[in-house]
């Protein structure tokens, strides 16, 4: 490694240890810490993020990024090192410590507001502070900057590189496909038994049964943990240390099984980045979407396929004896597959997902290019969960109030969770390319064979390709919305019979 | 408070905040941490330790210290805000970053040498180190200065203002009550069965015991939680988040038992501080014997005592009806307080203990004022293991090798121990004249009353008045061994009919 390189990296690493210590700070708070400590645990987590920020905007950063991206003839890790902190601190530098801060109060403000309007189902409690939101995170993009449109500047936070003129394509396709199949599914005379998965199903026996399927997957224990939290959620300290949470409920299967497969296929990633590109600015997640494709194909294309339930309803049925007994596996997996419309995206299946996912992109899109306004938010709430799902909630509680995300300023965030569910399927189809007996080792409970070519294709390179690029080294194709389309005609045209 | 002391404390801040992520990062290395986690960790901890170093050495900070210390008729807190303040920084600024550094390293070293050492039995993988050691904390003395002699510097690094000339007859006086005590508890006809303790007792009964146990105590689980560790520590995150640890033998009551008491004695006093002293120099223990003095009053003085067991031995017994059935308060309560001399320090008993310090605190002091060779300290130790309690180790390993301190370059913190048992009789003391039916309401599983005493004599204050003054306040006299004599003296004569 050139000597400049050496000095960014040196440089990036005191941010990174800092960055680290913050998400050891707030995994303990989710899962551990004692209610009398948020207070103070708060504004340690503020300092270290001051401190994170100063040093990523500081003169000896700049410098020795200077120094670096004069340096030429990289290899290719190099130069996306050089490339990578970039762009963290061009973002960070460009925008000023005001607006940051500004941000951060009308966030905090957003998120009591919200709370409360939420638990009144008020939204006017909540509207006012989105307008400010809004015009807040406008300015934010002003000051990143963008070349077509602001609301691109927020998507390249989560998404790097992602625009609108890229995603509405993406979208429009996944539209064409999922509207008419939902209601084709609507009307189908097959429906599943959904009573099998919420009989009395003990927390000790749950959790037991998902450590035996995140062993099988080839999470490593020995460099994660798994707790439980109020939100599931999977945040890595480092290669060595990821950690995974779940909920459990005990008159329900699918939160605890399908939350813990999810949240340990975004673990198999944080686990998977190549040691080598410890503590520079590679050993890190590409995009938001690339995380979810990893934590979706695990749970969805893997955890509930036919094969998957082949090995493991044996197994479910040792755990849980009476409530299983005489379940077949046709009927078990049908059941963890039901599609129905519905008002809550976080329950929702995963054809009607995308739907709630295009809702919100809409909205904020118009909310960002002035088509619409903050105030007439639940008007076109509902207006499209009717045009897309076919309902109409009968709150705004469980409408333009149910997600926490605008109140915490993430806009352009929601978009990588359908970009998850395109790439999932795009990958999985290349993986069953390469992996001709794929199907039937995950029949046999090998599911570390798709670990290992996960790990090679998406998981080792970290940051040193940007999206686009990672996915056509990986499936031969840029993304594209054909896959998924194809995977859910499939599959749920076989199972309810269309 | 006045300008210039607010803008001390806020300074002091960022580097408290930065202490306290360090504090967490280490109790979750302790306590959860998958062992892959280990060497990044150790990386993110050295980061930390060295920002928090700049922050508290920086010209901002010697700035702010200079601008509060020139503000003049301050009131008492305010003062002392100064004083600790000033303190710190002095420390920290007296010794030049070079020799910081070569002694983190030999300490590195060290621990490994000694860790080699000890499994193999060979002083002399070790020896060539503590002289090194030995050397370069000479040279740390030398730079943080002193008035009488080095070690006086190393001293009060753990005990603010403790000297040699103030320790030697305190520790005199230790030795003359304790060792015919010990001879005399030798030739005693009356012998405890400690059989009662060494029954099978499965990990979940003590688990649950001990913490009714805490809760009596007043230890706040909404301040605090309980977890295992292989070494027994409290750890404050801030008044209202203080961590425990205990460890549990299956085949002994009471490393756990005693061992969760001690260490919430520690977590009352980290629970007690003022929280208007909260991210001040002034809300942390004023020195390591005064912390001890809270551990050892709960664990010993309360928690050995016949009163408390009145009280705990039926509920003790309700968990373990088995292993207890017909077992007498009396010879429960002499089967805990069994004396016998014993080669291993943190196995030792309550009259015993001391005498394991002083053979530490004579060889430390002789190796810094040059009186003692390193290399001849097996000889040492063991001569003076004969004279003080009359045995010889059978080789290094339970000899001179048995702690971990000098390894770790702890020299001068052995004497915090024994100054925190002669500050738990002195408490006691005054606590029993304060509340004259004190031994009644634990009789009765009142323990708060005492916890509520000693927040107010002990606990609030902080840092607020250094321990002479504190130990003078709270008990209307200087520290003296006189006290921790008459306790050990009666209850052991008592117990054993001396």
């Amino acid at each position: 490694m050139k000597t400049e390189i050496r000095t960014l990296v040196d440089r990036w690493d005191e941010i990174e240890d800092i960055s680290k210590a913050s998400q050891v700070l707030e995994w303990d708070q989710e899962t551990k810490m004692p209610g009398g400590g948020a207070e103070v645990r708060g504004i340690q987590l503020a300092t270290l993020a001051e401190l994170a920020h100063e040093n990523l905007v500081s003169r000896d950063f700049k410098h020795a990024l200077k120094g670096a991206a004069t340096t030429t003839r990289l290899p290719t890790r190099d130069a996306a090192i050089v490339r990578e902190a970039r762009r963290e601190h061009d973002r960070a530098a460009r925008v000023p410590g005001s607006l940051v801060e500004e941000i951060a109060r009308a966030e905090s403000v957003g998120l009591e507001m919200w709370r409360k309007a939420r638990r009144t189902n008020r939204w006017n409690e909540f509207s006012r502070q989105l307008v400010t939101l809004v015009r807040l995170k406008r300015r934010l993009a002003d000051a990143v900057g963008y070349r077509d449109q602001p609301y691109d500047a927020l998507l390249d936070m989560y998404e790097p590189d992602a625009t609108v003129a890229q995603l509405d394509p993406l979208f429009e396709g996944l539209k064409e496909v999922t509207i008419p199949l939902v209601q084709k599914i609507a009307r189908a005379r097959r429906r599943p038994d959904r009573r099998i998965l919420t009989r009395k199903y003990p927390q000790e026996g749950q959790l037991r049964f998902v450590r035996m399927v995140l062993d099988a997957m080839g999470f490593d224990f020995d460099a994660g943990r798994l707790d439980l939290s109020t939100h599931p959620f999977c945040s890595g300290f480092a290669v060595g240390d990821v950690r995974l949470t779940t909920r459990v409920n005990e008159r329900d299967l699918r939160p605890c099984t399908f939350g813990s497969i999810h949240e340990a296929g975004h673990g198999l990633y944080e686990q998977g980045f190549d040691p080598r590109l410890s503590r520079t600015p590679l050993g890190h997640a590409i995009s938001l979407g690339v995380h979810e494709s990893q934590s979706r194909l695990w749970e969805n294309i893997v955890g509930r396929s036919r094969p998957f339930w082949a090995h493991f309803l044996p197994r479910l049925k040792r755990v849980f004896p009476e409530q299983l007994k005489g379940v077949k596996l046709a009927d078990f997996h049908f059941a963890v597959n039901e599609v129905t419309p519905s008002f809550i995206r976080v329950e929702a299946d995963e054809v009607t997902y995308n739907l709630h996912i295009v809702l919100r992109y809409e909205l904020e899109k118009g909310l960002f290019d002035g088509s619409i306004r903050p105030e007439k938010l639940p008007q076109e709430w509902n207006a499209r969960m009717k045009s897309l799902l076919g309902i109409t909630p009968g709150n705004d509680s469980e409408g333009v109030l149910q997600d926490i995300h605008w109140a915490m300023g993430l806009y352009g965030y929601f978009p990588t969770y359908s970009l998850g569910n395109l790439y999932s399927a795009q990958i999985w189809k290349r993986a069953r390319r390469d992996l001709p007996d794929l199907e039937d080792r995950i029949r046999k409970g090998d599911l570390v064979t798709l670990r290992d070519w996960l790990r090679r294709k998406i998981h080792r390179p970290g940051r040193t390709y940007p999206v686009a690029e990672l996915i056509r080294r990986a499936t031969g194709r840029k993304p594209s919305p054909k896959d998924f389309q194809e995977y859910v005609e499939t599959k749920y045209g076989e199972l309810y019979g269309l």
